[in-house]
């Protein structure tokens, strides 16, 4: 009974035909302890359901004493007011996603930094995501989308479409604290925005990626990645999505690192690492590795350096060799792939 | 009588001196077939004027049996009820634009995908096109801006100004079937946005550019630049507006190409090509050709590699040089080129 | 009296406590001249304070002589309908930041192009301005967001977040002559576009730094740095924020330089310099310096190169060597660097 996964209670807009397009979650719960799940079993029981805006009030008063924003149960409260019925997800364990409510849930759960990246089940997310067209009047489905657009025009009300896409952006359903985003379209829902995060115009987040905080992020976070405290990613700076080092291995970036501007990786970093401006490593890279006093040691490709701590990647500007420093006395290869070397 | 060129009709946006500041063509017509001709001739036979909104439906009834699809046709029919004269502009033949309005009409061909890129006369289309603010209250001539500013922040509905610049952004005026646009903001009127195309958040089509499709696009492709199906753009990759080989030639990139994030090209590409991640090929790149073998050739300018399928360019990580590989026997370089080296 | 520094009377939007979010000033004045200080003298004596909309008129009527705009008096103009008081902000000398209007009175002077960049003292500024959601409904404090948010979707008028970030774009508050601006959410309130300034949707402006003007940005111009005329920035082409050149020294870009795509530069340059597309330059990256027959002469940092002309750096693309190469004779190092090396 106590380890229910997740529960939300949302506002959706629906299609003529009654399909959910997408699903509003004001206060997201993720694993609710076990003096809540009586008052969320009295309030729905089913796996996803209608229920009445006047019920609200209950669970804003049982959430009253938890550690929710205030911001946050104002906007639940706020719900109650609704003129439609609203949308209850109730997720007993967390699997594969089999609705669209749900999958607005998951996001929810990862923008409102419940959950990191990585650590929820999104498979069937695309399948359950529909592409809409996110405009000023609301989403409307794309095939809607030209009589719409002909309507409003002549109604003086011109319709802006600002994005097709299955993801809508972050801040038009969560705001993190201690964030500034300076172009929201540039972070998706399912993002996950550290506290202290800055996120510049050329910055970009993925859902189910982010910074840990607090971070500078003027470059791409791909899905997947998830940058450490301290760690600053460079105008257009380039994260891979996932790459191998043998295998597929998501990219992380440690703490307190620095992804140069126009740089890139296509392998995960550990602590206090370094990519040179407008250098770009990827996992096959051949790099040149050089010990504390300057000299070259051995070569090897840059995957069997992932993860590891104290690197700096620079492309030599006299010779074009891409070399690895380190203020460590050795670096320890990955043995494993070192092994077939 | 068969071959007329173009045909449309549309809803202008006209300033306090009746001057067409744009545009909007529900459904554009290219190269009307025989049967349709004389419908468009009792319609109307000028170059550019005035037609009642009643006048659509024959109009729509015209074109059910045709390969529009039924959401713009039903945008067209949404015209039917404007309060204003709507704007007819019909070309005999693709000379230079002479109207914005006709301007506007050409953008539209593109971006309905009845034309490809550098199929169409654009000539004199920067000199037709106003620069405008687009705005949430709809186009606003820059020097009416400040008043209307001021004046919409007295009225508490504050205006906002997306962009100043001659062409708008596509998808407020065509939205193609089977694409996604991240952020519809980098994705000009005149785009050809083939099915199956995704543009992420940092790709970026101008006008009279695209993609055949499906592509992945997450860099930029510039004005005249045309991507093959299955090709990938990585983020923040360019494509150079125009190249020499020896003259002005427009760039394209065949299929199953992979251009890699930060990558640039200043040459047109053939089939399953690829640039890896960071390098940038101009035209006047040294690059030095290895043989299927590995081992190296000659030197050549890139632009001599022009069009050339089944190339990989890499800079070596130990050397510094710009190689290109290829699985093939030998690379034909480009003669032409190749005698005056 | 002659020598008053900066005077703007403005609207503001408050919050419920009463405090000055942002300001809006049409008609910012720098250095009014000795004829018009009696009028503000008696339009407003204090530093900041609230002026009856009616007053404006006064104003109006003296800046008629002067170089305005027309279309910015028109807004100035068009306050006095305000229904409530307006903010006059009166600066007797130009001291460090004191208060939200006083900040945005000076981005406004920065974007008017009144003053240059690093012309004015913006000591306090990121203190003075509050971290705002910047929506279709106008500027909202985060706190307020969530219920705002709920709210607005109940009304079915849905709330969109633009933008969370201390400075607001700068078309939404000035709109620049000459100036084509793709995509305005990259051009911060503060910046410097200069006439026949072009800025693609790749281009990025940020407070104080910008363009002399004409020029063609399609990269990011950093706080502080500024291009002379007739250079261009190409796509996602990256400016340093401030550099070293043995202490900390404002990057600026001369005249009729090209910055390739995808490049970067971490030193000033004089005029007619470039920089090769895809190529980084820091301030400690090694250069080769190449005489004017192509042979190599000494190797430096590249900040013993800082602000000089006519140079050409290149990564060669057999050698992988950076240099720098020049039509000029011989290029003069900066001596008290080299002094050092």
């Amino acid at each position: 009974m106590t380890d229910l996964f997740a529960f939300g209670i949302g506002l959706s807009t629906t299609n003529p035909a009654g399909d959910v397009l997408e699903t509003y979650f004001p206060c997201p719960l993720l694993r609710p302890g076990a003096a809540l799940v009586p008052i969320l079993d009295k309030l729905f029981t089913g796996t996803e359901g209608r229920v009445e805006p006047t019920r609200v009030a209950d669970l804003v008063q049982a959430l009253a004493g938890e550690t929710h924003r205030a911001s946050d149960l104002a906007a639940l409260q706020a719900l109650a007011a609704a003129d439609r019925p609203l949308t209850a997800v109730r997720l007993e364990t967390d699997g594969p996603i089999e609705s669209t409510a749900a999958a607005y849930l998951k996001l929810h759960l990862l923008s409102h930094r419940l959950a990191r990246p990585n650590s929820l089940n999104l498979d069937g997310i695309f399948a359950h995501l529909p592409t809409l067209a996110w405009t000023n009047q609301g989403p409307i489905e794309p095939d809607a989308l030209p009589a719409a657009m002909a309507q409003a025009r002549l109604a003086g009300r011109p319709l802006h479409v600002r994005s097709l896409d299955k993801f809508p952006q972050m801040v038009d359903y969560v705001v993190p604290s201690g964030v500034r985003i300076a172009n929201a379209a540039r972070v998706r829902l399912g993002a996950y925005v550290g506290e202290g995060t800055t996120v510049m115009h050329e910055g970009q987040i993925n859902f189910n990626s982010g910074s840990i905080g607090p971070n500078m992020v003027e470059g791409r976070i791909s899905q997947g990645v998830i940058l450490g405290a301290n760690t600053d990613l460079g105008g257009s700076a380039s994260t891979m999505g996932t790459l191998s080092g043998g295998g597929q291995i998501t990219i992380s970036i440690g703490e307190h690192c620095l992804i140069g501007a126009n740089a890139g990786t296509g392998i995960p970093l550990g602590d206090r690492c370094t990519i040179e401006a407008g250098l770009y490593i990827t996992a096959g890279t051949r790099v040149t590795v050089m010990d504390a006093d300057g000299a070259a040691t051995v070569q090897v490709k840059a995957r069997e350096l992932a993860g590891q701590s104290d690197l700096l990647f620079i492309r030599h500007s006299t010779t074009g060799q891409i070399q690895c420093r380190t203020n460590r006395s050795a670096i320890e290869l990955n043995d494993a792939l070192h092994a077939h070397n």
